[in-house]
């Protein structure tokens, strides 16, 4: 049986796993990453992979799942701002340190391959994955296959605008998606709220210790859980803004089904029920073709190891 | 050498053509449609195709552009509303008075086809078509093979929105993107200009014989050649939504080409020149990343004829 | 008893009218406006009131009143688009036709004094009049008094923005409160439901002959009143616009009174109604605070020739 | 030379003076606000009056500018959310304590007054104040005397709207003028700068001690001081709202004057001078009307007690 090793390089932690042709991860490794240095992230990285390769033997092959974008060759992280790399070589350093053939690829394309193969996904050739974190990651899967786009920067999905002179995002662009719709614009919402109507955000504010900043996003979900009004509105002005989305998504690519991930899945039908409604609302052309389904990802926080080790094998 | 035969079925004509394997038409028809009787627009259809087979031996196949949503299978126009035609079944309906096998395309994507294999496409594989007449017609082009979504009706990209509560659309939504980057939102800017500000339109309304409504788009564009300053700043408006636009496409597709055609694209550098500047300053990780050629269509009302002739070849 | 006489000037039409001091009209005349011709306009004004005070012996004084800017000391029109005025000294050039003591006046300000005086607005000291026409014309009733600004310009409502980027008006900025909320911002409405939906705007396009431009304000309302959905779907676009902008008006100005006339108010309750909804639900601070009452004008388009008239009385 | 006691009862601290009539104050004093206890704040406030009232012997009135709603009759504090007042009876509270008639009067009203009175105001009859700080505070002079409306609660022109479904308000509405311009938007944009692009942000989060949240205002002024391109785009932002908000308010009023206070004014120059350029291109009608001037207020924190003061003499 073939196995390979994923790495999820993300701005705060480096995870890695031995994984197997059925997406089964048999051992996994974590390190924090030491985000400000490139020279030392890449011997992070290394360091894992041979922790790994040491326990199992018939290891073939490493499938690196990194923030940022990747190019054409899969070799070569263009811009990772959280991981402060520029034009920087991974491949070619990971492999000069493991023995073992390495691919690149951009984290959530990763975690869409996992959640289409293993995941969510299983059964559907075109799929749009959305993860809902401090940003949108977003990845595509057309005819079975990870689209990448001409350059390997397709699928960022999260930067597409959605409001003319709108909110300020990290890219430079103001009213892109991943401002209304993300885990972060959840908690956004939520501060904005106990801010300016701290009765009204009652619940959210003993949350959160007092303060709006104490809110994140495990508060507003509990909150709603309990059915505390201001977070389910929060959760409405989010999934309205995510089905809208999707709407739009659906429009260019007409997907069979949309799966979301992140770590504002957790809600689960909290976020699924409304998003559905919005998206429903909002399909051009609605009432006159079918429409994709919406799932909530199955794989959690492992999709991308599981989707960049099994991109390494194929 | 194999012919086929293409056929453009828009919302006024149907344009018919013989046309061979290096995209050349050999001979070609055009009949007005009989757009609200969805029965007699298929004899129209059956009869110029007919008239041109009579005329050439070997032809094989018929493609058939149409407006509309067309399903999965390529044989039924599920929703047209500009042809009255609801789940018309109109590959069968053609192919039994035709004696050939037919494909059924959306009209965009034909077109779309057309460029990417004879014209402004040629030696690129990844390609967003878009059409820019009374709305956005819109074609992509994937691995160098038509997307076509999960259900057929991939890249309508001219109904993803581009404002919240934006102006209405006749899809029924508001805010659509082809309500303010088309053929037809020229003109609305054109006449809207010259309502409020009857001076500054001075140009516009003397080629418009005196009323706004008198102002279409080869007035606008001809004032514009002029240099007229009104004209101008109708097109800078136009471009600037369209370059936005194109922007979101690449966050999304991340094509190596646009191409922009329809009735719009004859201004040509007028409208190309400020859609490249407004596409590369919205573009997301700009800098940071290779951008996208954008180019004018080159096989202008043609373009639809040859390429759902050559998607019947094969 | 002292009679005076009150002029409205408008970009169509001269209207004239002898008043006595309980705000009845005793004899009228009416002139088209030659509009591009300032001299010959002063001419025709002249024309009318001599024509009236020939046949009343006791006549004191003109008021009139004009669209357009009307500098602090009531003598001359700085800025009148409709009327081909700039700087026109209109009180020097009618008083030696005439022989009488002219005082100039905006013609919305003369309308809401005449309505304050004799109309929906007696017994209240602090009333904003709003005339819903071609746009929107404001009055500003203050302490009892008419309120004209340091520099005589106040009360041009209309062109406080509504919208950052919005639609295109007339003053030359985008974005202004009448192009959202006017007898033509209605017009504009539902022309353009009957160009993108003409299936859900049958009724509106039958009582407009057929075309989009056919349809006009008084279709509008007709159809509305049939129970037309389309028609009321305008309605309440407008008056939520217009609800919206008096409380705006109210968070600034705190008025006893809103007073709505213009032709649009010929609607009657089919506006005021949801008009009142839609200021109800966008005051701020609602629930700890006495509301304005929101009125229907009761003059019709006499307001203006008694409001000039009185204000030449004082 | 008769005196009088102005008190200026904030949020946060109760700042009160003995006042002559030439706007002198001759003694202060300040205690910090009890703002959860109605009625220990009453108390305070008698305490800081009676404190004064030993110093000199001809203190003949108190002037009470107070956060919030305040009645027509000059005597209740409908609401007011920071001081936990609804319908507070505070000027028979307070003359029951002090043996003095009280007036009392919204704070910014107070301040708009000390400004015409004494301050930036001389000389001109028709003022509107805004004062920039944690919203906008809004005071209205119209003729040389406080406007106040029908119901006491005019000149809240912090709360029109500025954007459909805008940011959210401690109003409870959306898209209200404070939230876009004041010194809580000052800091709301240079956090938002901080939080997405740390890198543009270096020398606001330097100022701010690592963090986002650390930024505040002095912080943003001071980087601006220095050149800092990140802190200058945020005050361009701020002004640019700033100047259109005076644009509408001189739509709608036509004032001689603006008065620039709060918080934010401290910065002189670098705020006025974009402010004025805004107004100057969003004024509707520029070019045909003489324009209102735009100064910054100049008796800073003070001027509330001293405007309290002197309506307490009138």
């Amino acid at each position: 049986m073939a196995l390979t090793i994923g790495v999820d390089v993300g701005g705060t932690k480096v995870a890695a796993g031995v994984v197997d042709d059925r997406g089964e991860i048999l051992e996994q490794v974590r390190r924090p990453t030491p985000s400000t240095n490139p020279k030392e992230t890449a011997e992070v990285i290394a360091e894992v992979v041979n922790l790994l390769k040491g326990k199992f033997e018939d290891v073939k092959a490493v499938g690196l799942g990194s923030a940022g974008f990747v190019d054409e060759t899969r070799s070569t992280v263009l811009f990772a701002p959280n991981l402060a790399w520029r034009d920087e070589p991974i491949k070619q350093k990971v492999e000069e340190q493991v023995g073992l053939p390495v691919v690149v690829e951009n984290d959530a394309n990763a975690t869409a391959w996992g959640e289409a193969r293993f995941g969510a996904g299983r059964g559907e050739d075109f799929i749009v994955l959305i993860a809902l974190g401090t940003g949108i990651g977003c990845g595509i899967i057309i005819n079975g296959e990870l689209y990448r786009g001409r350059f390997g920067i397709g699928a960022e999905a999260g930067h597409y605008r959605v409001v003319p002179d709108g909110r300020r995002c990290g890219c430079g662009n103001r009213g892109c998606w991943e401002q209304y719709a993300s885990g972060n614009a959840l908690v956004h919402e939520a501060r904005d709220l106990a801010r300016v109507s701290p009765a009204l955000a009652g619940r959210l504010l003993e949350l959160g210790d007092g303060s709006p900043e104490g809110i994140s996003g495990p508060e507003v979900t509990q909150a709603a859980r309990e059915g505390d009004s201001a977070a389910l509105e929060c959760f409405r002005t989010i999934a309205q803004w995510t089905g809208q989305g999707l709407a739009d998504m659906a429009a260019i690519l007409d997907p069979g089904a949309f799966i979301i991930g992140g770590g504002l899945s957790d809600a689960g039908d909290l976020l699924l029920d409304p998003v559905r409604t919005a998206f429903a609302e909002a399909l051009t052309g609605r009432g006159h073709r079918p429409q994709a389904d919406i799932r909530i990802a199955e794989l959690g926080s492992n999709a991308g190891v599981v989707g960049a080790a099994d991109l390494a094998r194929i």
